[in-house]
């Protein structure tokens, strides 16, 4: 639609006024999205109007039918969208009362399109907490493999992208299972506060039939009726709310994807992807571009983008509905649907690729990455202060450095010549093997600590 | 696609990782907008190279009838569109190398997907530059016609929603010319500002092919070449700046779009829209949702969420071209339909729009609104100093507040009682209607004011 | 800090090298607020080191009674913060070592700047969820005070700002209720999923002294250690999550602060503010800005401009610690600040207003509100369908437009002349009094369901 | 105040309404900043009123005289700032009338708080504009030093963060200098688009006194009054257009620092950072933390979040003023500082920063950098077609990669066994320093055009 938009709007009003306010108002073009929700929540209404009599068994009955036939033709793209019926909602009221006849105008009794689409949305956001919940174990699955085989792998750890520490590939790889626990579990206590039934609001007031707002909160998986009908009819927080969480979600997808670029980089040679997850070059053959996870990295930008859209689309609207809120569907739509992707992208990706344990001990190796190692040495062996620790294993450092050497290759005379009391048994934390055995402390990179990581983790995931 | 990807990527990985891989990195599905620019590009290219002799010129001559077979091909919708030749640029040498044979090949000689893509997003954004001025000068001439028709209807001056000072409706029509106007501005600056062409700069450092890159900055209506071979690949300010232009321009929409809506209420009831711009109730039928005005509103919200998301993209990106520069086309395409279907609702709704002038007025004539008029005829006429004149002002408001009267039904017994010196005259500055002819300094509200401004739009506009 | 910034770097380069780098590394400008939670966290990792046996008992006891001195010291403005000391850990431990001396120099043990930023900053955080939650819980009992006062009264209930049917004061107020609820449930859940402490992460590693970080996390409050410390380092969910909900609770202001200036405009007149939370106008006494609820609906700007920072500053960061993250602080105070204060005004606001019983029943019984409840009344008492309700409650508004007046001023006669079947006691539901009174479904707008309601808030509130 | 404002509006609201208000409504505690322009505003429009003859020349020298000692005292510290008093206006006029008595009282005739608000921010924007102008010219004239020092450096050009093909410094340096080259543009266009009067717009609807706005807008360096005292007061444009320009700016220092901090890496070794814009560790003193980039690298957080807030402030506000709008400063200056200072620091680390040329030629060497050369090679010299040649090289590189080497390695005979035609001058084409000698197009990577450019830039920059 967008693409015919454009010429249609553009130039000299070539459309008539008809035609642009049709454009502007109609949103079948996307929330034909929500069809399985729309119906399943008729089947709910018209099930509990027959139970509380407002509606005879026998409509009840021939409204349920119609409806399970307009679905099946929905889904198997017999049906015809009429942008001129505007949205989803009267599109499948329309075709049903061709269906059914009579009874079809009895289904919206006690209910009216404000609560009818609040109901479609919840129930579609509901799914997508559950689909990233999905998604998101099965990436934690993919690092926990890699953590799992590479537990004890020596990598540089970084600050400022320096070297500062030797740490583990499997304590890396866990640090983003954290990251997207941390996520799960958003989407998990969003899911939570969303799972009220907006059901029964009817316009805004609610209504003076003798509806069962439990009852269709029950059979639509709701934790129970909202307690307010015109919050019900105006609350876009559950759209916000998911997409809070896929913007901090997106944001720890970025991070992790930048380090694939930079670690798939000659200089770095980290990793190695896939040719599945890459693109090369007709020429360069060794050319292995991460598209996909530059594409991963961008993906922030729309996700938290349609954050910002919908944010500000809310601010200052007076309740309880107005028509601004129409914009809620394509954002949150837009924003789910490349989460879901980025998170299937990087899954593969994760699962893949290669990590090049030469080039990370190498790494680790350098850069006199284990002078905290020598300093705390000190502390503990020669009960030195701080202060003096750290003095001199600067002067050591600048020993080394002037040799053109790392610390594990000066000698003991030239240790001694610093500090008497240093003993050969020093070099032992020398060593980034040692180093990292040595970092025991809880959630610490000790490759004790990482496997009892992943194992706490495999018995989590299941 | 999105519809599709959601089935796929949703669940226990259903797809595989060609499938994953294919839909994050295909940009077919949106980018085969760029058709007409990709070939317009070629076009350009073609004539250049054999102008200078870099292919012949039989070649070039097979080349460009191709093109043009293409392109009436993808205008007629003949054109199959393939996802797995990726882009826009693949499809089309692709189909032309079935046309054209050998000679295709030579078209992409000193040249790269990289300054392509470049060269064919900026013929694009350019041209939304012009549909966005065309847009805005006809939203312009349809709030001229409300301002000429209206240059001495008396209305409410509000701030902070609060009754101020009474001013003219045509007056008020003109505060969005001149918002509109300083939007033209911005878009035309942007538009002078990315009009340098990137062609030549091939994967993004430039050819050793002598190329003539003038003859093909010309030909593509260009200013002139850009200066540097990094820049032209990696540089996406064009759209950014495009983004902020249009973000500044529906955040004026939103203001206007607001004021209908608070005018369109019962309690205001200051405007009538039209049926046309207007959606109804079938039970009450006075009911008139003005859901144009508020579905502009809404628009800030995606235009502004898709500068942020492209910003967000683009920060921290190293040089030269990254793969996350792809989420560019969406955004500012979705962005550029969003805006002009804003302006040409706006545009419909204004032009169709009536002003209750009783209304209005009645509103202007209450809240004391001349309690100005009356201060500054202290001033003025009697010489007091502010100080005194806001102090007799304020009695005077509080005996007509008492008296449940406004200002002009105080006796002049009841106005010399708080100062003597108080005239019949007084009264002239009192009415409504006098005090908006007093606001004579340039830019005022004067009736006066408000034609000599429409001229000058009016012969602005032609 | 700020504007002094400005003088120092604009025109030609004033300041040399030295200044700009102090001026954009140091943080002790505003991340000496975290004083309390330096001083906090330095206790209870010095208590643990001495029970680990990793420093003496003597050592431990001079370092705390030292840091409980400069607490005091800063509490009582004596202390003298210095810019070269960059930040609050460093001015804190250097003043430490000028009271204690040597054991000063043990502290740092088994510790890094890295960790000590990130608990004290997340205790900070922690702490703004309470109180947020506190102001929240007064904001809902200011309102709930409206509720119960105003079960009955009966004003317009809007949609698209156009009145669509009657509902009551006490009903929209607990609307608000509700949104605010969902928000204390979101500071909830953010404050438990960051109640983890970073505390013994070191640099990012971890370490070799034999710590007890579960002794740690319980002294400090925290439910237990976080469980890899490379993210212990590089996490700010916690911030972007309490800058996330707090959006979301600055748009629910926004909604009622929008309300409430509309609703205090001349043409709507349905609440008066107080003089405290407004600002008038020395000549015109009647005016009454509310200033308060225009400051509170702007709030969400800085707010979610905040949100949209941190984001953006986060995107792409490979971990451990970046300098960029020092961007965290500002961002986080300044919303925290901002939505404590955008609370209480608005807590206050609604303490102080005053409706207007008369304006809002005069409304409500306007714009043909009840011809829902007619037509409810044909579908109900005669049974017909609801296609034919709405064409004679169509026809019944249509001649009462005509005869200028509302439903109810119609007669017996006029109402059969379009339905011979309408009897008397369809007037009963064209009242708004019973209109409202019929609405008795589950969170319905009728003054015993907004009863019911009040009465479990009152119970949640306490 | 933002720290005394957390604890006072925490808890129980120990605060009582009347400092909640103030703290929210008082301004003066950042609008102070605006002095200077405050009073240079009120000496144009005291000057302008008597040579109208609305005031007298007595009164207009004593007030002059009076502000003159205002702006004296304020400069010197010697002015005490009341909260009270709300704001600088307030604050200045209260000061002068103790000062010079009942003139004072004068200098507001003709003029509001509206007006007067809008002037002295807009001139303080527009001296910010000036600013970034300065600053941004400073850092290209760094970048210029860096660009004719290397402008035959050979080093890597990346796409994907993927060796390309072989640029040279200077090429890479002056990239920027473009990027920075049109935000200077885009300032200038800002600055001439904002640089209109608003004085004389008084509060909303202009005056009936006999103003001179043309002479005030002279006066004050505007290039005219602005012509409709309505949008006057209502405009904030200027400080959205501002922030658009300095994010923009901010995304491409985003760019240039990012890879800054990559090029410090250990892997890449591409710069040296000096250490006046480093910081170091006292036990590692070899490590050189990117402090500086990371920070500038981070800034466009919070410059685009000011954007964000602003721009949602004004969605959806109807004319004229609204308090929202006193929002708009704080934002407004917070941005302007950092960007200010980011541009410093960015043009300190240029100016000192070393490049590395035995890192970045050896890097350009590796990675069959040149094997675009070849194929071109064989298109010119062999009249290859493209798809042929691409086939040709792609073998080759297969070859060399199997040997280990690169393609200059491979001799002769190697190359004749996958095409019998290449010749011995193949050679030349793929040694680094030829590649880049080569791309002698317009705005290529050849050291010719990079010391043309680097001509051009010192004459445009004199």
């Amino acid at each position: 639609m967008t693409k015919t938009a454009n010429s249609m709007w553009g130039g000299r009003f070539a459309a008539g006024p008809d035609a642009i306010m049709e454009a502007i108002n109609a949103s079948i073009g996307y929330d034909r999205r929500l069809a399985p929700q729309d119906i399943t929540g008729s089947l709910a209404h018209a099930t509990m109007l027959a139970a509380k009599g407002i509606i005879s068994d026998t409509d009840a009955a021939a409204i349920k039918e119609g409806l399970v036939t307009v679905l099946s033709e929905i889904e198997t793209g017999k049906f015809e969208f009429s942008a001129a019926l505007e949205d989803i909602h009267m599109n499948v009221e329309s075709r049903l009362k061709e269906l059914v006849g009579e009874p079809a105008g009895r289904l919206h009794t006690a209910r009216s399109r404000n609560d009818q689409v609040a109901v479609d949305f919840r129930l579609w956001v509901r799914d997508q907490c559950d689909q990233a919940d999905e998604a998101l174990a099965a990436l934690q699955n993919a690092l926990l493999g890699q953590a799992e085989a590479g537990a004890d792998w020596v990598m540089p750890g970084f600050t400022h992208l320096q070297t500062a520490q030797p740490v583990t590939w499997g304590h890396h790889m866990l640090a983003y299972v954290e990251m997207f626990a941390r996520d799960r579990s958003r989407f998990a206590d969003a899911r939570k506060r969303m799972n009220t039934s907006p059901l029964g609001a009817a316009a805004l007031a609610g209504t003076s039939f003798p509806i069962d707002r439990e009852m269709t909160a029950k059979e639509l998986g709701f934790d129970r009726p909202m307690s307010n009908s015109l919050d019900a009819v105006s609350d876009r927080d559950f759209a916000l709310e998911f997409l809070a969480a896929s913007s901090i979600c997106a944001m720890h997808l970025s991070r992790m994807a930048e380090e694939l670029v930079i670690w798939s980089s000659a200089q770095f040679r980290f990793v190695k992807m896939s040719d599945k997850w890459s693109t090369g070059s007709s020429i360069m053959p060794q050319k292995r571009n991460p598209d996909a996870a530059e594409l991963i990295r961008a993906k922030i930008g729309r996700i938290f983008g349609a954050n910002v859209a919908l944010m500000t689309v809310m601010k200052g609207l007076p309740l309880t509905y107005s028509k601004d809120m129409q914009e809620d569907k394509e954002q949150t739509f837009d924003a789910a649907d490349n989460l879901m992707l980025a998170l299937a992208a990087m899954t593969g990706m994760v699962s893949d690729m290669t990590a090049n344990r030469e080039s990370l001990k190498a790494a680790a190796s350098s850069g006199f990455s284990t002078a905290t190692d020598l300093a705390d040495w000190l502390v503990r062996e020669l009960g030195l202060p701080f202060r003096d620790a750290h003095h001199v294993t600067g002067s050591l450092v600048a020993m080394a450095e002037g040799k053109g050497c790392d610390l594990p290759d000066l000698t003991l005379e030239d240790m001694q010549s610093v500090h008497a009391g240093i003993r050969a048994d020093v070099f032992d934390v020398l060593g980034v093997e040692n180093s990292v055995a040595s970092r025991m402390s809880f959630g610490g990179t000790a490759p004790e600590q990482v496997r009892a990581q992943v194992a706490h983790w495999k018995e989590v995931l299941g």
